[in-house]
């Protein structure tokens, strides 16, 4: 899967060698070879649910991944976390310059909307319109963005778990639902109940995703992470090992995960890389 | 038009009171009581041509507008032009400050793509999705982000006269050609040669916009613009009023004027005010 989302990503930004070079030779290097792709690699799952064709899942992952991927590269800005290395290499900012950092952050979440439009994802139109949808609000100020601001507006302060669930569904919840909902919607449509059995998964794993992140986080060294480590804490960040100590944070995550694999019980063999997922994301090392 | 634009933005972007209240706030500071409406207006007067529902034009105008003011908050940004004021009032990085600017940006180019997905603005879904993919490409790097980027490295030398068509296409040209195909997306669809007609009418004007624009700023004060005036060629940006001198450019925008009314000649009365918007962006001393 790795291999297959890297040559989609590769083949799907626009070539170094177009109007205006720079820019586009940028935006290749904030989106490729990066990351461990865990939001493409949940739409491919959530499309084993619907039997979704893999073309289709290609568009839906990259147009999420692309979203991820510009929301690093403005949040490593000097104005936002100020972050010099990201996968173990220099940040776009600092490779290239921060007005090209702000513009390819700009011109990825165009572009992420754009591959949903002119690409046939779903037998019906209004279900595709119904993806788009579901990504804007993901990336918006009801979603993501929403979520970076609260993030900014805690610094300093330590939250409650209900004030960090508040924001983490907000800050990756949404894209993580996002990219299993696009997944989905790359199939027949699922009935209302089975649609909410997905969602109920996705924001299990989305929050477990960060919970996770913030015990790595607190633990790990910057070698194994290819991050700087430990600057949650450092930046006076609220987190998770903060708020509930590592081990009632490990053992959240552990319910999350739970609650994730009976939500898809009903899909029997169908749920199988799904919840997979669900393992690797909490059980994770890096 | 322009109060019905204004309560049509005050009503689709989200209340200061929902969390989180400050990007709220700060998007409306960027979205509201603001700037000529330009691109809005062309969405109505081609709606016109083609019976638009004047509900449909709403939305398709807000989303343009909507990502016309996420890039004069990303451009007033210290790392872009590094301005302090727009219209009249601070700009979204001083009166709040550079991190919320950078989400209100983000924020405000999603709910662009969310409004277009979420209203229906034409009897065919896929008419829809190719509206999406039309503004996807206008903002995204081979449109308004690409323009900016090659005006970034233009900064310090003077660009020949195809070489600033080419630049201003891109960084101004694709958003308002983008406001004509929306508007006139909203109703029945053209003929394929009348959509030729349109699209030439909208490059025409689009380019005028920017050559008047730049004759303006080579002459007004700060005082009427209601920005920092002669801040172009202070910052060593290529203008036409530098490559052509003024007289010349104001003759350059006269004859796009004559080409875009000669466009529409086809469609009579139903391009009247889209011929009216030719004569506002080339006449205007504002």
């Amino acid at each position: 899967m790795q291999a297959r989302m890297e040559a989609a990503l590769a083949r799907l930004l626009p070539k170094p060698q177009h109007a205006p070079p720079r820019l586009h030779e940028a935006m290749r290097y904030a989106a490729l070879e990066g990351g461990k792709r865990v939001r493409p690699m949940l739409a491919f799952a959530a499309g084993e649910l619907v039997d979704a064709d893999a073309r289709r899942l290609e568009i839906a992952a990259a147009a999420v991944e692309l979203v991820h991927a510009y929301s690093l590269v403005h949040d490593d800005l000097p104005c936002m976390d100020d972050d010099v290395l990201r996968r173990g290499k220099p940040t776009v900012h600092v490779e290239f310059d921060e007005a090209t950092a702000l513009l390819v952050g700009d011109a990825l979440q165009a572009l992420a909307f754009q591959l949903l439009a002119e690409h046939t994802l779903a037998a019906d139109p209004a279900q595709q319109l119904e993806m788009i949808r579901t990504l804007a609000l993901a990336a918006g100020s009801r979603g993501m963005a929403g979520g970076q601001m609260i993030d900014l507006e805690s610094t300093g302060r330590q939250l409650s778990p209900p004030e960090l669930e508040f924001m983490h569904i907000r800050k990756t919840g949404a894209l993580i639902r996002a990219a299993v909902v696009l997944g989905a919607g790359c199939g027949a449509p699922l009935a209302a109940e089975d649609r909410a059995r997905v969602d109920h998964y996705a924001k299990c794993v989305g929050l477990a995703f960060q919970v996770v992140d913030d015990v790595l986080d607190a633990e790990a060294s910057t070698a194994t992470l290819g991050k700087t480590a430990g600057k949650d804490s450092k930046q006076g960040k609220p987190t998770y090992a903060a708020a509930l100590g590592v081990a009632r944070a490990r053992a959240f995550a552990e319910e999350l995960r739970g609650q994730a694999h009976e939500a898809l019980a009903r899909f029997g063999a169908r749920g199988r890389r799904l919840r997979q997922l669900a393992d690797f994301i909490v059980l994770r090392k890096f």
